[in-house]
């Protein structure tokens, strides 16, 4: 920056504290109880955790004791809790009755006051009192309207219908309201130009399945409600913007707000957020420009520095996409005062509403507008209601255009914007805290963030960074990062691929033996679920003879690769990995026409397949090295491993690729030649892993792919002397076939065989009756519903409790109802066909079932003509006993359970022949305790849905009937694939030893 | 010690240091071949390695291939190999046929020019010749005859016979030598009162099978052949000394010398052999002088420092004993000024030969010897031929009295003194080294050895010690002690042990099921199989209703057990770890009665079950503790382990503590309550689980104890659906048995039952070309007929190579003669009886198919009258499609094979259906290497005895028909028990996340 305009900016920004000193947010007031819950929060950051997160449940808190007991659960007991928490209670015996119920009352009002300090009022009467309060104090507004996640049509409509209600009032009132003062024409409106209704609104909010895998559909949505609500403001020749929220729906917003802008594009009062913090934003803005000077259409940018940090930077780790968040504070300071100079550049054409309680920026957009002449009636300042009240009162003396940030609403949707605000005020980065609560030097706080950012950027890099190797010299493992629809070119992929796979269709697949292509007389097709017509493929299917020749090229493949070093193994699997990472796209396209998976689970599993194949090469690396046991000097003893044989492979239709993939590349790089049976329905995508390894340049015989008919070669393969391993990913009866089968050694037989057998689910997702309502239906929804519930994880039992049972189902349904079935290609579908015929005869007699043994609740559309349509399905009034509630029905069938208490929710998930996953939905600390003791399953989920598990993070299988206990992904799995070996060496000749490094030698 | 006399000692060392100023011992002439190969060997560690195991090698490469092939393989190629190894042979062609004769006639060449500089000669007349040439130098000689390990009676023989044969030669001789000049009257004797004949004795080459085990049977056979030889010694009036050698035969040495001085207690002539490294001399020497005081007898002692320090130290620290030598060097420096004062103040009694190179010893020996004014003719001084031989002239200069001790004998048994030579003169803290190789400075060498002791001592006290914690604040595990027959006590505690056991027989034991004794009216004896008729008690059996009850016993503890924390199980263990410690000889002793265990066999057994106990306890606190998988921020993911449900453990009697205490510990600990089922055989080692948990005061129903007829509730406990876990040791026909029935699941099982599945083996031990026969021998004779063969892991074949089969075979069966089968409470006997009737009947079957398929070699006498007696025997010309080189006989059977080479040797071993154990003994780098690889069985040993796997050390299991690949003892034993659970928390809540150390945050 030049040095004489920062010069300027420093000394104003000077006069601004001068001008406020002494002041302090009442956040900071360590008088009042919140802000004695503020400084606790800022000193402790276990307290900070344990109160925002209480904040968080408080509304679902709906008596007395669950409002006591998640006091005690979140606070502790007398001895712990922060005194100023329990005023009052402890004389009167703080859990006792009395006690509780002073306790209680005293921080239910207490969190009230607090909330109440952010929003203007709980209803449209109330604000409207409060907002004409703000006008005799010289400021104006935007309202904002609090809500709820919007889960459903019904709940998308409600948030437009208080819009449209809060409009209407302003209607009437807003010709009593005289125009704050300001140097424009015309006094009726603020400042003689602005309009006095001014409003905000979140996008995602008009439309519940607002997602930009389905762009165009999630676009149009939104606008047509957006629509309605600008008609009525421009009745009022009020103000819209359009609120900007994740950066999930970034590119959707924006979408929305062009569309719109031309559409109207004579009504000026219309306007976008950007935020300072995304990196995206300085091309967002100059794309924005340029398009609104081409289009000769005015725009209008409220620009903030951006709420959700942290949720960005979580879901982008997660996820290991680029984080789209600048990372150093100081950062984002920077780009603000850069896109408010290149707003205020184009004052012609772009109103700038400039949002931060940052004094260094507003002083910064102050002395940029003044170099730049800018008009006033071309720039206004936002801040937040109820936060720094001290900045406040400092614009409205040097710029006098001051518009607070207003929401109001229920409390309940409250609590979330609560939370947000806590979180920036006690972040250690905070402008306020630092000002207010910290007094830190104010040269410092003036100080132009580019030359702070570059110092950060300085320090950061000379930090020593962690390391992350993994073994090998590889790389640590990662997850490969989850599709990303974000990207326009991710969002094109899909139908490219898709339309490219439909080229190749009605090609013959042969097997695969020895290296060799083997073709047989005999095939089966293989057809798109939603549309059975459509034959991808031909599969050749092997008999007896071609098991045989598989199962003897790999046992004379066997000895070479077994003492192949694991590291050479491993390199194959990498390999593997590079190749299939280059077809990922196509791999999910020809999974959406094979069995029918929506995109971002076809893709999912492909990179599932992957993290399969980078993650157990970095298992078989460490494993591969022995490790010496014991460090008696004179003697060497080294534990390693070795593989079992020759492995079956028998996988399943449902994770074609991944856990075929999985299976395959674990037998492979622990050593043991595999003879692969796909599963019939997926034929092609059985067939990639011939692809795959073949162009990894696997050694002949180590991969040998037989396709073939369950009831002509499935026992032979499963009792052959020649097999010493057999993983089965499948059913339960067909896995307890195998198991029991598999026990009896016959002649000539080297091993006793190895089972490894993942089998079915009848997974329970438990909502506890103060679950976070906005997350759990979704997830729910997802749990059971993805892909058609054709997941051996797929939440099949619903278990809600009786207190929340209404509210919850309510939901729930509607949101069901706001979903469709058809053709998985299309985006726009959330369910598609299920895998065949006979898995949709027996789905439907499954529900033919439920609703006998129950209620059906809800049963969707399905579309007309060919296909597997299955429709989605809630049924309720199911009882443990019901088959129901015990028999794996393997689709989109959901068996809901309202039970009475906690315990008895527990007793019920735990009761069926299964235990593969489980999922909760609570927020009381002894709940989750609980739950995670004993709600015995595999892979238990809290807070989320409960499939998807990923590779490393979420190592993957159950007991009891459900599987024999090994986890793929996990540490333990490649275990399963080798049998140790221990060399023991007597180093000692004639009385000398060598030392070794790690003996125990004389100290 | 007093300053003057330090001040004198420094003085004389100083005059001596000049006297010899400018020399060099020939050793360290880096001229010479030799001193180059000790240059390499001091400036690189792993040369020293290779050289001296070369040296070791050497004279078993009995042809040209053999020889180069392993230069190649210890040196490496011709980059590798240092110029002065391969001189000559470059040119050549290294490894051609030219060069590598070339090369083989250097190298030999020169190590044995190397061995000759140490070795007075090779033949008597040889050795006769040279002793004149050195009494014309003025040194006087001891003469020790080199000999290998002594193996049999017969070899004792020769060594006796060699002596005797030396004095005879010597008597003819020595009247032809005149005296060497000295103070004494008698001019005939040396320097006027020492016999001119000298020679020391190993004692343990006088008696193979010496063994503090058996104390008194050691002593008395190494006298009787001792006696031989002092009686022939006495004839020429010469002297004799009883060398003393490893610390394990001290006491048998010390013994032997005191009855032999008693015996012939007015000859003078009759020395022993003292270590100052031994922390035990101090006492040893006191006790002795007082002792002689006593019985009024003369003593000669040889004071040394000790030569076998890296032995002494490596088996200690190996077996958990107290290190018996000091671990500072100048520890032992002191202790020899120390002792050696001793024996001067008590030179009325007690003649002393100072056997030492450190000139400052030697200076400290004159001084203090004038001081005391001891006489001439009390003491003389030794140094070892070939070595420091400025010294040796500067001792002649100072004090006349110079004696050298003179091995002579064949080259093969020269290698093992070479290398202890050459290790001594290649130590960084040998005094030569640093006197004439180093050319530290004098003072320091010359310094008061308490002082420097003190020194080092404080220095490494100060230095920081490595952590040897274990999980959970435990230390770390250790294995427990081996019993220590050098200890008195130990000797003693056996016989006490097994009369107190004998006044406890005929008892009946009860079952016990939920924390109670339950008795039966069906009860089975068991008794002593040295003696059936002595019956020891009478063990309850249980049927299928105390069956079911122990398992709904089990069932009922279940859900408590699984939820009491891991550190508590584990904690239970440690107790009854304890208790089984405080009772250890008492346990071992019941195991000498009622399995026929030698003493050592049983403490090993029960030293083994205490250290399952210790650590899966420390192993079970490790896997406790639920480990973080994945790094991603906002998400937590657990993974973790559950027992997986009731466990049947079924036990067999050959490790009948050991073995039933690992599966029931293991199962215990990882919370599976268990249903145990002993052998027959061993029903009250049996019940000393009960004893041991009852006392450690597990909870009622987690440990139940069913003996019982197999036939009778065998299938129905495994058969059983509560039952998850089965682990079973035994043989293959019932494991196969047990894990084909368990395979099927029956109505109401909870889960798919886990088979831990220990059974046979039919392990093969190689014996290489080049194999160190000195430790093949004893080593394959223990492993084959230690407790008579009856452990899975027993040497059961022989495959020894064509090359070395005959001299192998004689030796072995030598020593196999000359051991002794009868009742293992007399721990004479080498073997004792099989465990019953009926493995009596089938091992003597074995041994006629043996007689048919192959040739007996040896079959043992066994006693007369009752018991279950087998004779040990081996068996030749056994090929690999014999029945005696395919099943296991389980008994003290050996089937001896002999192979072409090494390949067919590995072929051979890996020819059965078995792969539990194996052995090799070689000393090509090569074929070690291809054994690790090729060799596949669960248990290689390198160069020791196959059995007698140590807990951590040596995790024991094998794969094919003899398991399924689980290691007991090893670090993945406890996962067999358990099935891993994961818990996934998305701790993400309103956009906020905690953050955790461990995360992945922004970098």
């Amino acid at each position: 920056m030049e040095p004489a305009l920062n010069a300027k900016i420093i000394g104003r920004g000077k006069e601004f504290f001068n001008s406020i000193s002494g002041e302090k947010p009442s956040l900071f007031n360590k008088g009042a109880w919140m802000g004695k819950a503020m400084d606790w929060s800022m000193k402790n950051e276990q307290f900070k955790v344990q109160m925002f997160r209480f904040v968080d449940v408080f509304p679902a808190l709906t008596n007395g004791k669950l409002l006591t007991d998640h006091i005690r659960e979140y606070f502790g007991n007398e001895k712990e809790m922060p005194s100023f928490l329990s005023t009052g209670a402890k004389v009167a015996g703080m859990f006792g009755s009395l006690g509780g119920a002073v306790l209680n009352k005293a921080i239910s009002a207490n969190i009230q006051e607090m909330a109440r300090q952010f929003i203007v009022g709980e209803t449209t009467k109330e604000a409207i009192k409060n907002l004409e309060k703000l006008r005799k104090e010289g400021f104006t507004a935007v309202m904002d309207v609090l809500g709820e996640a919007t889960l459903s049509e019904a709940e998308a409509e409600t948030y437009v219908n208080t819009y449209l209600e809060l409009l209407e009032a302003m209607k009437k009132e807003q010709g009593s309201w005289s125009g704050l003062a300001g140097k424009g024409g015309d006094s009726k409106l603020d400042w003689g130009h602005a309009p006095k209704v001014n409003i905000a609104v979140k996008p995602t909010a008009l439309f519940c399945l607002a997602n930009p895998q389905d762009f165009e559909g999630s676009v149009v949505a939104i606008m047509a409600r957006m629509e309605r609500i600008l008609i009525k403001t421009m009745e009022l020749n009020g103000f819209l913007c359009i609120d900007m929220e994740s950066y999930r729906h970034k590119e959707i917003i924006l979408e929305v707000y062009r569309r719109l802008r031309l559409k109207y594009r004579d009504y000026p009062h219309l306007g976008i957020v950007l935020q300072a913090y995304l990196k995206d934003t300085d091309k967002d803005l100059a794309d924005l420009l340029a398009w609104a000077r081409q289009q000769k259409v005015m725009l209008s940018v409220r620009l903030v520095k951006g709420a959700y940090w942290d949720y960005e930077t979580v879901k982008a780790k997660q996820n290991d996409w680029e984080i789209p968040v600048w990372t150093i504070k100081a950062e984002s300071d920077a780009a603000f005062e850069r896109q408010s100079r290149m707003i205020l550049e184009n004052h012609d054409i772009c109103h700038f509403a400039c949002a931060s309680h940052n004094i260094r920026s507003i002083s910064a957009v102050l002395e940029i507008a003044k170099e730049l002449g800018v008009p006033d009636e071309r720039y206004e300042f936002q801040v937040l209601y109820g936060m720094a009240e001290p900045v406040r009162k400092g614009i409205l003396k040097v710029a006098g255009r001051v518009r607070l940030y207003c929401p109001y609403g229920d409390m309940v949707p409250g609590m979330g914007y609560l939370v947000r605000r806590l979180l920036e005020n006690t972040a250690n980065e905070s402008f306020l805290r630092q000002s207010f609560a910290e007094e830190a030097q104010i040269e410092r706080l003036l100080e132009d963030p580019a030359v702070t950012a570059e110092r950060e950027r300085t320090a950061r890099a000379a930090k020593p960074k962690k390391s992350h190797s993994g073994p090998g010299g590889l790389s640590r493992f990662n997850n490969m990062a989850m599709v990303d629809f974000t990207r326009a070119e991710h969002r094109a992929a899909f139908p490219a691929a898709i339309s490219s796979v439909r080229a190749q269709l009605g090609k013959t697949y042969p097997l695969f033996i020895n290296g060799r292509e083997v073709t047989t007389s005999d095939t089966i097709p293989t057809v798109n679920p939603a549309k059975p017509s459509e034959v991808l493929g031909l599969i050749c299917q092997a008999g007896i003879p071609e098991v045989e020749k598989a199962i003897a090229a790999a046992k004379s493949a066997f000895p070479a690769w077994r003492d192949t070093p694991p590291e050479v193994r491993a390199g194959y699997l990498l390999k593997a990995a590079e190749i299939a990472r280059k077809r990922a796209f196509e791999l999910s396209a020809w999974q959406v026409l094979e069995i029918g998976k929506q995109w971002d689970q076809a893709y999912a599993d492909v990179a599932e397949a992957i993290d399969f194949l980078e993650y157990y090469a970095r298992e078989m690396i460490r494993l591969g090295k022995p490790q010496r046991v014991g460090h008696a000097p004179g003697e060497l003893n080294h534990y390693f491993y070795e593989p079992k044989g020759l492995a079956a492979i028998i996988a399943p239709w449902n994770f074609p690729l991944a856990i075929s993939m999985g299976m395959a590349s674990a037998a492979i790089v622990t050593g043991n030649p595999v003879v692969f049976k796909p599963s019939a329905i997926t034929g092609i995508i059985g067939h990639h892993l011939v692809e795959i390894f073949r162009e990894a340049g696997l050694p002949d015989g180590v991969f040998n792919f037989v396709p073939g008919r369950g009831s002509v070669m499935g026992d032979f393969l499963v009792d052959h002397p020649d097999i010493s391993l057999i993983a089965f990913t499948g059913s339960m009866e067909v896995g307890l076939r195998i198991v029991e089968r598999a026990a009896k050694v016959h002649p000539g037989q080297p091993n006793v065989k190895k089972i490894i057998s993942e089998m079915g689910g009848k997974n329970a997702v438990i909502i506890d009756d103060d679950a976070d309502l906005d997350e759990a239906v979704p997830h729910v929804l997802y749990s059971a519903f993805g892909f058609q519930g054709q997941k051996c994880s797929a939440c099949s039992r619903l278990i809600v409790l009786d207190a929340v049972y209404d509210r919850f189902m309510e939901r729930l349904l509607a949101m069901a109802k706001a979903t469709s079935v058809g053709p998985s290609e299309d985006p726009a579908h959330y369910m598609g066909a299920v895998s065949d015929d006979k898995a949709m005869k027996s789905i439907l007699e499954y529900i033919n079932i439920g609703k006998q043994e129950g209620q059906v609740l809800y049963m969707s559309p399905t579309p007309q003509g060919e296909g597997f349509w299955v429709p989605m399905t809630i049924i309720g009034g199911i009882r443990p006993e019901h088959r129901l509630a015990q028999e794996e029905v393997f689709g989109p069938v959901l068996a809901v359970m309202r039970a009475k208490d906690f315990d008895q929710a527990i007793e019920w998930a735990n009761s069926t022949r299964f235990a593969l996953t489980g999922g909760i939905f609570s927020r009381s600390p002894e709940h989750l305790a609980q739950a995670r003791r004993e709600l015995r399953v595999g892979n238990l989920y809290i807070n989320r849905n409960n499939t998807g598990a990923l590779v490393q993070r979420q190592p993957f299988g159950g007991a009891r009937m459900s599987g024999v206990g090994t986890k793929a992904g996990g540490p333990d799995y490649l275990l399963h694939f080798m049998d140790p070996r221990v060399v023991t060496e007597n180093t000692m000749r004639r009385g000398f030893a060598p030392m070794e490094e790690d003996d125990d030698w004389v100290e």
